[in-house]
């Protein structure tokens, strides 16, 4: 059986486990279903939210908790992702809550606070501020290792592309900042971004033709 | 060398660290420094908060990692806590992730409103809504099993303990009902709440001795 991803692939938390799979040298069928409908409450994700994931073995919800079963369930195919010793595992683990519990927020905050139109300063600044700060400890982090969890590409590196590339798509010269003025961050980003398994993922049409800024087909 | 947790006992985030300690047939010291400082932000947590762990082998935060970090150190000793199957072992890490995502926010919300003083209806009322829907959600994937993960006793059901033994310990005759009407939900909290190694952690004074509804030594 296909692995099948239930979302729309512009979705953060759906890229993330798309790449997963790619990077795992697997293929995906993406499917989507009305994720308020009792349906797929009851058969995919009690909580209406996607993405939601089905195998012949299983069916999942939650990013995180999907990527992780990807990389265990084929382990001996494509890129390692779970990190190579029992340390590198723990600190992908780390950095995988890092993301959830320290950098989802204000980087939504900032993203949310740059498609305002018209712009309002006052929701922007301090939506940076927190976001300039939590980058900060993401660009000390990075000065001591090539990826989060140490010399190996995770999870964890992989949870984060799809944000980055989002704040990215919508940012302007004042924000572009946040990444450029940290060296390590900034090399880290286009090094994440330039995977194969990442490039195969953003020519999907409904990421290719999608206006991030606009929330429109381009 | 001892395992040394850097945190308070009563937080529920260090708790959940000191019982999978425990349920793993280990030790703990308990130390606490200004998480303030900069000496605690660099050398265990950049995001100055608690819990951090430490070891011969590592430095780590964020209590999810920590857990699955003991849990598989000792995966040989005391209780096995990641899961007996593949798909098991993915269940508790969807669980850990509703955990997170799903549980906290409305039930710290819920917990926040009930020790004000006076009580505020309408901060209560809402947050309370909104942590009967999703725990019409935990009964329900209560009655198709016995534990979060499935047969087994996991790190999904060991985060969950300490966050409803405090909403227990200030919870009034209407909040009790969230448990008491639900059966499922009610049997699982009695049955993790009689482990002997929670038993072991509560009796510590600093959580026996504590009034959770007041903030202040008993
Ligand atoms: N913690 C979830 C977050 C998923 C999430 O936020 N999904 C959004 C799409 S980006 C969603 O389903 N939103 C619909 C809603 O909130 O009702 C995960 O990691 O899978
Ligand atoms: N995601 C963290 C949350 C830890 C947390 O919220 N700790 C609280 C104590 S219960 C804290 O350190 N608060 C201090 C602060 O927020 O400054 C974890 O799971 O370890």
């Amino acid at each position: 059986m296909t692995i099948k991803i239930y979302g729309y692939i512009r979705s953060p938390y759906v890229m993330a486990v798309g790449l997963t799979v790619y990077e795992k040298d697997q293929d995906f069928e993406l499917l989507m279903m009305d994720m308020k409908s009792p349906e797929y409450r009851s058969n995919f994700n009690p909580f209406g939210m996607v993405p939601s994931y089905q195998d012949e073995d299983t069916t999942l919800f939650e990013s995180k908790a999907i990527m992780r079963y990807v990389a265990t369930k084929f382990a001996d195919q494509g890129t390692p992702l779970l990190g190579s010793t029992i340390v590198e595992q723990a600190l992908c683990n780390q950095w995988l809550e890092v993301h959830s519990h320290n950098l989802v927020s204000p980087l939504v905050e900032t993203a949310m606070a740059l498609i305002q139109n018209p712009p309002q300063p006052d929701v922007l600044k301090p939506a940076l501020e927190k976001l300039n700060s939590v980058l900060d400890i993401y660009d000390a982090r990075l000065s001591a290792s090539k990826y989060l969890a140490g010399d190996s590409y995770t999870l964890a590196d992989v949870t984060h592309t799809p944000f980055f590339h989002i704040l990215n798509a919508i940012t302007v010269d004042e924000t572009q900042k946040c990444i450029t003025s940290r060296p390590h961050l900034h090399a880290w980003i286009q090094d994440i971004s330039s995977r194969p398994a990442w490039k195969k993922l953003i020519a999907n049409p409904e990421i290719k033709d999608y206006n991030f800024r606009q929330g429109v087909k381009k």
